[in-house]
């Protein structure tokens, strides 16, 4: 959908777990994490927009053929059940995103299985869970994710996530965060992997009310409006055959279409 | 300008010397490269725009402080006489670019002082001027530069440039241009310097009508559009002393703007 | 293995099944492809080496934890049994690269189990076997997988592979090949997953005598030599649970080895 | 020199001029900032070195034509005194990076000449001078530019360097620093450029014993490995003007080396 007036379809999921089984998530997240994080998107998009939402117990995760194709961009928190995924819905999630669908990995989505398939990697990391002041600094300043926000952007407490995140070089940087007590992480990174866009994004957590802080929600909704498919129809790139070499100048010859 | 309504200010640079000295330059461009260029954006432009030109022998080359004030992008093609830029002006351009001004350059300003400045590297590559096809390969099938262009893009006739091409590894490469001779070149190459954006692209030259291309065009009016500076005030990045250590979490001390 | 005195420990795994099927690849390659390649290797290597092979129809296709564990850098060729590919075999192999296990993936290879979970995208391409000419032109001069050889390297006879090319951007671009019918391909191509340093090279196909071309036998003995492991302790990036925040400066705290 | 038996030639360059007009700074580093950068390579390098220094008001700054053609790696520390530096000496270290010889960058040498002029932005950033603690973590931990050092290493005191850095996106990032009053900072860059490969590493200051450390000594030791030429010939990449096009599978037209 590359008309900015066509409103963008956003599709959030969410594990819904902890909001059932432990008060404080629920009492900081009345509506679920991703009611707050659809919230937090509708609150701070700069474009029309379309926000909805799924869970892990909805039938097929709520990620069916038919939703994905109706989804531009997919937000993807999960934690404590990253293994009640079903493989063959991920199969479709990736597929989906390699033609096109972008995709917004939050927090604890660092283990899904979702990013680990498109990523390669363990995707571990160093974490500690003390309450800790995070400052998020930009180091894209002028890359729309980090449009809006102030420089840093201060996270009161948080839980700590730090190096080495064993992912692959990202195609671009755009905050590093630091804590409290020293570390380092690098906390918003760009992937393109087919014809999606990817962004990962560590802020957020289940124990603090990180998807209810401005920034954080301004971050978020930049990201889905850049992730956007810069193509109307979604399409795998594929093994192609070529017939026998062609007579590029001949008028015959026209060139097909780069997409 | 970040609002899609503002028309987007494009300035095309042209040395405008072969059209004067060369008669078979005159009659392939005789509104001079730079008119062709200049009309090309203008006829495959996606947005709204206003296309004004300068040249060489302008005063001050057409580049004073008031003249960059006013545009957001920049378009450059020099061949012989990339000497007769006073370093003052090149000084300025800079700054602007640096400042995010959006800069294209073509061809053979490969070899101009602004580009040799921002890049730090000789530039310098193989050629053999013998009227070859060249192909343009799209490498990144959903960069807006590549937008509504053929897999190839097919030049009947042109000068061929080789690697090595002595540049910075590119930020983004977009398109691979392949010879009848054999020869690769990467020919279409983005660069982030400061808060500005680059883009060069290699095809066209004084000899052949390749500014009248349609998909040479395309590329051009798509890059202009791609390279607009994504802040509405231009600013140069600066040194910063910074006060004391600060109590992030006070409410006292709101950070800065990111921008 | 850093001490270059100790020898590089190389794998060759070869499918094996064109030379048993087709007797003009049986004609081509009479040591199996997986021969002429370890034969490549061990003539062109600058440093001591030991090489061995195994295959497909080998019991775990030849790549117990054993084997593996004894392999500073495994080289893969496949074509049309990947399926066959048991997917245990699979994540062991994934393991120990991004453990730091070097990995060279070769031609046809690029549709394999292992290249496509450790990349996340199709690894899909263009394609035509047409018998052409293909140059393989050297982008990054310095690098060590490109010393001593051609630029061109000249292959008579090849199958083309063609752009789109969908694998991530890589992290370093050694090598772009043309061919004869005007096509490109990002033919040399590194990637870092986890500990492990990847390459993939694209000649060399079952149907002509590319593995017996000293220039392509030279890229691989050299990328070999770069894809070995920086650590003589192979291990998994981990999830590790922090204590909690430490006196950094004090000098009871020393901090723990990098790697 | 790629014969790791040849001894590595390293030249230290330093400004001299705190050590001479203060005498915090004198009694830090009694035989000049100079002095200690080069005992400390001497110190931790793992191969076979020898080490000169030379320094501002050395004649040409002892940075002479001779002594350039017979350095594998220089480094470069100055401060208040950047502007001293002859352009024509700048141009002559450019010319000398470009065709293969090694620069380390250290601290404030990001405001140096020859450091602008190679990455063509202002390479400004932040700054607070308050005696902070810095952490350097590494975020390449196979990068041989880390070998050896600990994760992280720790800065009792030192200047504070923030971002935003403006410098070009780094071919590859080695190290980021976090400072007591919570900022962060892209330390340890690698950049090509040219033939010549380029290490920037932020710890250090006049003020403080940084180049007393064991850890900043053993990462400069490894970075100036790293930088060495891979050619033994050091040549400018130029502009080839190539003949007609070849018969590229003629055994008469055999290809030129790559290097």
């Amino acid at each position: 959908m590359t008309d900015s007036d066509t409103p963008l379809r956003v599709l959030v999921w969410g594990e819904n777990r902890h909001e059932q089984l432990e008060e404080h998530v629920a009492a900081l997240y009345p509506a679920g994490m991703h009611g707050a994080i659809a919230a937090g998107i509708a609150e701070q998009a700069q474009v029309p927009i379309e926000v909805a939402t799924a869970t892990l117990d909805d039938p097929e995760h709520g990620l069916t053929e038919e939703v994905l194709a109706a989804t531009d961009v997919l937000t993807w928190w999960g934690h404590k059940a990253h293994r009640e995924v079903s493989d063959e819905v991920v199969d479709r999630v990736q597929q989906h995103v390699l033609a096109g669908m972008g995709l917004v990995v939050l927090h604890s989505g660092h283990f899904s299985k979702i990013f680990k398939r498109l990523m390669g990697t363990t995707c571990s990391l160093r974490w500690r869970n003390d309450a800790e002041r995070e400052l998020v600094w930009t180091v894209a300043p002028d890359h729309p994710i980090a449009a809006g926000v102030p420089h840093p952007i201060v996270i009161e407490a948080q839980e700590m996530y730090g190096e080495f995140f064993d992912v692959p070089v990202p195609d671009e940087t755009v905050f590093l965060s630091t804590f409290a007590g020293g570390e380092v992480f690098r906390s918003g990174l760009v992937y393109r992997r087919g014809r999606g866009k990817i962004f990962y994004f560590s802020p957020g957590d289940q124990e603090y009310p990180v998807y209810h802080h401005r920034d954080v929600r301004r971050v978020i909704a930049n990201a889905v409006d850049w992730a956007r498919p810069d193509v109307s129809q979604r399409s795998l790139p594929g093994l192609v055959r070529v017939g026998e070499q062609q007579d590029w100048t001949a008028h015959a010859s026209l060139p097909e279409p780069a997409r």
